[in-house]
């Protein structure tokens, strides 16, 4: 177990540690939510527990079919160990179904389903509501370099594809997600979090959704969501062990 | 000379009318002046001359190096007849430094030199303040298909080089300017116009604006910075016949 030291950054529901080991970092996972760029905050009891469970199946999932992440292992009901990443300034957003923001920007009908994903880059930036950007901005901005950006847009698209079949397999639809890349000894890892703090998952048969839009829209039962979202994955585990 | 009929639509500094020719329109260039998405209003007297000639000039030029445009022939003072496109709901901004609105979203200082250009497509939508997508939006929306928009990026660095290089020799350097585009018999074409109303040109050696930004920023001599560009552009032709 190594030993946990300072601060590196709080994001909206988790904290990340450095450790004795310069190369590993420790996530707490948090119950505090946040909606709106920060504008809407709130706190859901049990939430930081059930996302490190997520985490810790979905990361799992995705690096037994090749996709290389920051998870190194759980380490107990709210902290897991990962690699200690130079984070990317910028986040991915890809998109099955018109939802939030992009029914903002293009008027396209909440619910509609796309042919081809929708990808965007947008800048970890809440007090400017995370603007959205191209590859010709983060060159500009010297974020990335074209082969990283095309690096990060493969990994996402091969994500999306993995997640959403694996998600369809407990009857949730992936409708869209934000994912969070890092640098780590030459490579792009997936890093951040996956889980409905930063997804939507729509119940495939009532459309109903199990994330963070029950609490950003007041719909309730949110903690309820996430344990349905969790019992999910976990299938027969849960059942027969609740 | 064509008949005029109906307008067909109208922008910030010209109308467009349908004319007895179902191939051919007619742009007028209004003296109306416009900016921050039509809060600020105004009027620049002589500038709709002004910008025909100008417009006049550059789609000559751009012409003369292979770039297919909608400009026909200049018919008079104010008015010229163009091929009538069916128009892309997005334009094109392209930029060689840091000004307005890419400042606002990447915090890049101001006047910075870009070492590839930002390009940006933007939905002609001004109540949504033109907001910006990437090719995976206009795909979804279906406002292109994947080869015109390549086609549309190819075009606007071409035009970029070229338009570029003709205004440094006239001592101004282009700093950025937003084009659009239109289908017109399985072609796509520049359309919309080429003028200091949708364009930032410095003077090269003062780096004072000589362009829209005088009406935005309040710097006055607007009408006085549109006629020293086309001045600079007519050379000559100006010099010896005032």
């Amino acid at each position: 177990m190594p030993e946990i030291r300072e601060l590196i950054r709080e994001g909206r529901g988790k904290r990340v540690y450095a450790t004795d080991d310069p190369d590993l970092a420790v996530v707490y996972y948090k119950d505090e939510a946040m909606a709106y760029h920060g504008l809407k905050r709130g706190r859901i009891l049990g939430k930081g527990e059930i996302n490190n469970a997520i985490c810790q199946h979905l990361f799992t999932l995705l690096q037994g079919q090749g996709v290389e992440t920051h998870f190194v292992r759980q380490l107990d009901a709210r902290q897991s160990l990962v690699y200690r990443c130079d984070m990317m300034c910028f986040a991915v957003q890809v998109r099955n179904r018109v939802a939030g923001s992009l029914h903002a920007r293009t008027r396209l009908p909440v619910g509609m389903k796309l042919d081809q994903p929708v990808i965007e880059f947008v800048l970890k930036e809440s007090d400017m509501e995370d603007p959205l950007v191209n590859h010709t901005h983060l060159l500009a901005m010297k974020a990335a370099t074209i082969e990283e950006i095309e690096e990060v847009r493969r990994i996402s698209k091969r994500i999306n594809e993995i997640w959403t079949a694996y998600m369809s397999e407990i009857n949730i639809e992936l409708i869209d997600f934000r994912i969070e890349f890092g640098r780590y000894k030459g490579k792009i890892l997936l890093a951040d979090e996956l889980s409905p703090d930063k997804a939507r998952f729509w119940d495939s048969r009532t459309h109903e959704p199990l994330d963070i839009d029950r609490f950003r829209r007041d719909l309730g039962d949110v903690k309820e969501a996430y344990q349905e979202v969790l019992r999910r994955m976990m299938g027969d585990q849960l059942t027969t062990n609740p």
